[in-house]
């Protein structure tokens, strides 16, 4: 049985100890410094207070400070901090991580530094000591995975992406269970592009919850899912586009990673309620600022992140800005507050 | 302004005439000898009992007995019946179609004679008389578009396909509106193909409803989001492949006519309620006799109308048995009244 340290204790990472527990792997579960609370309530309670789960006895929580100790012996370190969190992790951990050791990470997202796109396994690599940054086995989860479901054992199917596919076959082989159902791909960049991007267009789907409460429903009862599914499917168009751009696989757009993990992100959760206020006519910084300060929305981190670099590559010519009107509308709508309004006519145009 | 004919007086039939109205054309409505009660209601109220519509002034009611009268002078037939009236609808059409009238068609679906599968519209041309068969103008619409939100004006965008770019553009002149987003494509195959299998994914996606049903909620309030979503994703992979076999286009898989097709209709409707029945461990049989008699499943449709074909070429090697778990198990379902079980271990492995 291996000996795995989970790096932060969002719903995520916490989630993901329940399968690691179930296989009879010892977990140590290290808070960030913003989870302090959620080890104290795990220590006291055994219970997860925003996962609402028990915490298995096999699952030790250790606060940020004892990174250390908790690290000694392991076998593998999940990375469970979320997009705004890998450059700060690659910062502590890499001081710490024993070379060889290999890295399995949640977190989804894409990063912009003015100039090019990067996937986060890249921005984790750049962030640790040069000689370790190139020698740690690297991994991520993609897939639909919704962590409330995984923590209640319910079915969820993920891909495990990375560069050795024999490292791949070794951790879905230590996190595979009944009902955690593990693929394998090689093909990072096209997981790591579409399992980003979703979030962005889950929050365009969230429109529709906002456009519908403002008109309500029609005399006959009619609502709005056939806008919802053409917001969607012009996303999935635009993760084709951006995965083929940044040298991805197709397949990866249709299967899990794009096609059903934009699904999952569509069906509510923070993006869902980012994207109702913003389509009941509040501007983003109001609807953040009063109502969801405190929460991370996936969707509109991303669109901050990327959001320069992507127009600076449309303006150098090197993305094809019709090809995204939809991700440049959701740019718009977070980093300049623009009104949230379809561009139905540049849909499906590239 | 055109004088158009919509053939079918039922959801979708129906519905279409909205746009056609707006736009200022003149609709025959001909209702198909099961539509006599709709085109009596709307004779008396103009309102359409399903779709819960007032129906345009513009738009004549007739009764399938007056079909030769209502086509005098027409620019354009509609097909408004569904799957399994498409031969009926050839049959009817044959002897008083017009040469060189078009035919746009709503209906969705796949055909098989235990050899081949074929496209709808190849099996309406091929009811036709052999002349005029091959001479009518054909196409087809695709996309989701829920009949209801189409009739209430709500936004919806669908793909006008067929083999003719001057023809497409032609009709979706005739029917564009500021709330009916036509695009084109003459990617029959792919847009046919992937309308049609959409249904069998959505009902597949509807079984989720019956297990979350049958197993409650969990305790942290997880539901089944992760076991659809999968569902969904391994769905459109089977889409892609069927797509590729048949000789269509990839994009259409990710666009409006597999990944927006697939998620309106697997947000509720028939395929969902049956889904539902099925997911609670109902026999497809008994379900349908108990508590759905009356209706026509798409999805289940679908896999009656091409399951022995679909085996049949998986058995001659024509078709890949591994990439088409989902498929498989939804025909034993449906043609076998087979549990509602899913084959995890077969998904995404071709």
């Amino acid at each position: 049985m291996a000996k795995v340290v989970i790096l932060g204790a969002g719903l995520m990472g916490t989630a993901i100890s329940v399968p690691l527990a179930d296989n009879g792997h010892s977990v140590h579960l290290v808070g960030t410094h913003l989870d302090g609370d959620i080890i104290e309530e795990i220590h006291e309670t055994r219970l997860h207070p925003r996962l609402r789960t028990r915490v298995a006895d096999s699952v030790t929580p250790y606060t940020c400070d004892r990174l250390a100790e908790a690290l000694q012996d392991a076998d593998l370190v999940v990375l469970g901090v979320n997009s705004r969190g890998i450059r700060w992790a690659a910062e502590k951990l890499g001081p710490l991580l024993p070379p060889e050791v290999p890295v399995l990470a949640v977190t989804k997202g894409l990063d912009g530094d003015g100039q090019r796109l990067r996937i986060l396994p890249d921005v984790f690599r750049a962030g640790l000591p040069a000689q370790s940054g190139e020698r740690v086995p690297l991994a991520a989860i993609g897939g639909p995975s919704i962590a409330g479901e995984l923590a209640a054992r319910r079915h969820t199917c993920v891909v495990f992406t990375g560069w050795d596919q024999s490292l791949l076959d070794q951790l879905a082989a230590l996190l595979r269970t009944p009902y955690y159902h593990i693929w394998t791909s090689t093909d990072v960049i096209g997981v790591e592009v579409a399992v980003a991007l979703k979030n962005v267009y889950a929050l365009a789907v969230g429109l529709v919850g906002g456009f519908l409460e403002k008109e309500g429903q029609a005399d006959n009862g009619a609502v709005m899912h056939n806008l919802a599914a053409a917001i969607f499917a012009q996303g999935l168009a635009e993760i084709a586009y951006m995965v083929d751009y940044m040298g991805g696989q197709p397949r990866s757009v249709y299967t899990l990673p794009g096609a059903g993990d934009q699904y999952v992100t569509s069906m509510g959760g923070r993006n869902g309620r980012m994207g109702r206020l913003l389509g009941l006519g509040l501007p983003y910084s109001q609807a953040k600022a009063r109502y969801m300060p405190e929460d991370t929305i996936e969707g509109a981190e991303l669109a901050m992140a990327i959001g320069p670099t992507v127009e600076a590559l449309i303006e150098r010519g090197e993305l094809d800005g019709a090809a995204l009107p939809l991700l440049r509308t959701m740019i718009r709508i977070v980093c300049r507050d623009a009104p949230a309004e379809i561009p139905w006519d540049e849909f499906f145009a590239a």
